[in-house]
């Protein structure tokens, strides 16, 4: 059974509810910019909610990744999602990029997360690395942990399986991500031009075309900071209706696309090594 | 009474009329960069003008934040604005980023601000942080002089109340500002590409769509070095002629404004304060 | 009688031939880089001969502004541009930034410019600082050296006069330049994205209408390593077609229109000045 | 005989299988971060296979530059695209620029690729430096190694003969290049905004017009790990259609190229020099 069933492509809808803490991340003195922290805290308190009830409207799925400490400030927050229908995924703790820690560092971050949603009573399932920066033990990681899947990894735009531990890999990519779109901050410096929502509905809208013809996994990240603004949620609407209206396209929680995909023997495996590199050549 | 009376969205023309505070504020020094100091004269000498001939002819009202320095500078600027009908608001004396500043400091550019303004003799209502950055004692300072708003967050896309001292958050955003848009310098560098007026246009009108699906404030910071140049003045003139078309936004004063969002009793009351970080994790 | 004449507004269509100088200004062992300099020299050598023909082709003059170095390294190329019946000016001798030099560099390099001018037997009536960074001597000595007219500030978007010396200002700005739109090196890394000429055809025709509404001075900068390649230079007859069409714009080589504009008694006239600056506010 | 024939322009589709290279090149600790190594491993995995199918759904004949290191590292690839009916080429063996290297260390990377293609029994014809980065020695190294083309520089967008040892340049330039369209990485920091295939089309289209009205080459540069994506390899199929339409532009590998080039006794020659600097002035 193919992880794509009947459909041409597959659409996972995924928010990224990072709030404060890729800011913080770069440096904890941000805590005093209040404009940027306001900027942030947004997303959580004016996008989600909006968010949540496009997804009722329009009656689809959704999966978000939220670091454990934005579910630590905001209690109800992880509940809220899970009681709307939607699954609530593991984002790392702090939102600091594995590779910028030491792995006792990123093992620390990523368990001191899954006690947060235990705490909290939250299933979860998966895993996305904080800034897509996994490092090569986080698959392992992620397996250790009975996770069934990772989305931060860009081998393929379609499900595959990693060689560590049987975990599904559900791959991402910067196109299809509203950061490089939307995202614009002046300290810490962010981004640069701030796009249209019709640049980007026609990119999103080019990509889930290709999708469609290649039969491929539409892997879409948002931000409710950015995307949850009101002329670009309008435009994510406007991009799920016409998924919808091509009649090939399915949408999946990524907990479902996983079990999914576990079960398809033809998904290939992808081994999760690093290029031994020549310190002559590259130091 | 809601702040949006009978409107789907309330659109608040702004034009922060920087001057060369702004560049200044990056080094005193630049003063003797004859041609950037030029680029940004244009502002109150040609794009003032301009933008006041262009509210009459539109009969639309506006708030401009001037720097008290550039006031200072430009004796009968200020007195002009308040003459054609439009407000005239604080946004600090130098230009500088609250963030940058010891509290010391803020507070004294904050006072010297007011000083020059009341030496002026023009009424001053409303707050806007140089470059968005507040610090955490900003909406303080704003509470203890007796102002009724401040327009520098970004917590949510409708007014709100500040737990500080009763002050009216009118909030503002990057992507509904022109600097993202249109501002280069080379040197101090400003900007990548500069965007042309339709594509600007089109952000614009469908974050203002988006607005008024979501009943929000629709609060447009232009620059009039930026906007005030011929063809990108000729796109906001369109800009509000289709806000008026549309027959459901109407268009106030910062001031008015506020005045009508604090006798909303339904106005949401938002936190000022900030994430407490633990070193360990944010450093 | 008005500088417009009977125009709405004037178009003054210059190429500034900076070659490799542009490149060598940020560092002699550039000169290195093979590829950077055949990029560079692609503008004289491609660029500039397809450029004659095409303002052959619509009967337009121009003003090719080249720096001094450069018209020493290629002996032919300013007699020629003055043979097909268009205007050379001086564009400095070696495209270093005045503000980065002392005031005896700056007239060191500006003198050098005229010399190499003069030794050639070239005509030359006007002045464009090098990367558009005029100090605060540069207008005086352009006065000095009895020059018309100069083109590198931005104070507003017709000409005036400069209060040195009787100086007329024929002003430029950053989106009526070829280089934010185009220009891409990675070492020296020099721009971000490069943009379609549907874009920048689309970005100058609403300057170009914005300047009709408000009699403006079209000042178009064009570098012909940039705008000399096929796709971009289709463009450029495009707009110039376009304005063609209009019926209300004329063409002007910048010689012509500094006279016309000094004949004209209602020109403004503007200070060189640059701001006092207080060093405990701006330091 | 015009190394154009009959056409009014040539296309020469290329493609840069560069996979981790150009990564590892700005340090070898890049190998550890295992999201942007999967992000450069997708374009000889799943880029290039949907590559070559496309290439012969529509029978056109393409050129793959292909770095020894990633051909090393990929054992069966350069012989895969040999095999399809496409020419393989030189790309250096590191993707280090030769402008960082000792003209010792150019030599030695220029001769270890060359072994890798002798060892896989794959015959080259030519070289594209690395970054489009060449040193004033590489077309020397092209010519001593008995290679036909260099395809490097950038000082006509036609054929040229280099004044070194008989070396046809087949010119590239970053507008015909997808990395800048499309590259985005945060660390190490690549690009900033992320081009729609729409734009790219748009921009592609007009040049290739503008080549066909000049008689120029079309040089284009695609990377698999980017064009390779769903969503943009639809564009490149509706370029390639658009071209073939045209019916006066005609696809030739760069060898085949090279080869009619080198028979065209018009064919412009341009010295391979350096300017002579005068330290006084760029230092």
């Amino acid at each position: 059974m193919s992880w794509l069933q009947e459909a041409a492509a597959v659409a996972a809808l995924t928010f990224d509810v990072d709030a404060e803490a890729p800011i913080l991340a770069q440096g904890g003195h941000y805590a005093d910019h209040l404009t940027t922290m306001s900027h942030q805290s947004y997303g959580p308190d004016v996008g989600v909610p909006r968010i949540l009830d496009l997804l009722d409207d329009l009656a689809v799925p959704a999966t978000f990744f939220v670091p454990g400490w934005v579910a630590e400030q905001r209690p109800g927050l992880a509940a809220t999602i899970v009681e709307r229908g939607h699954e609530v995924a593991h984002h790392s703790y702090s939102h600091r990029a594995p590779t910028s820690l030491t792995a006792a560092e990123e093992r620390a971050d990523f368990e001191r997360a899954l006690a947060v949603f235990e705490a909290q009573d939250i299933p979860v399932s998966g895993h996305r690395a904080a800034l897509w920066e996994a490092s090569p033990q986080t698959p392992a990681l992620v397996a250790e942990h009975g996770l069934l899947y990772d989305s931060s990894l860009m081998g393929d735009d379609r499900p595959y399986l990693l060689s560590t531990g049987g975990v599904v890999e559900l791959p991402v990519h910067w196109s299809l991500d509203d950061w490089e779109q939307y995202a614009y901050l002046p300290t810490p410096h962010v981004g640069s031009v701030i796009e249209s929502p019709r640049k980007v509905l026609e990119l999103w809208k080019a990509e889930l075309d290709g999708m469609r013809h290649y039969h491929c996994l539409f892997m879409l990240c948002l931000h409710p900071f950015l995307s949850g603004r009101p002329g670009r949620l309008l435009a994510v609407r406007e991009l799920i209706e016409y998924a919808q209206r091509c009649g090939d396209v399915t949408f999946a929680r990524c907990r479902d696309l996983a079990v999914r995909a576990s079960e398809d023997t033809a998904l290939p495996v992808r081994p999760v090594s690093v290029p031994v590199v020549d310190p002559a050549v590259y130091n």
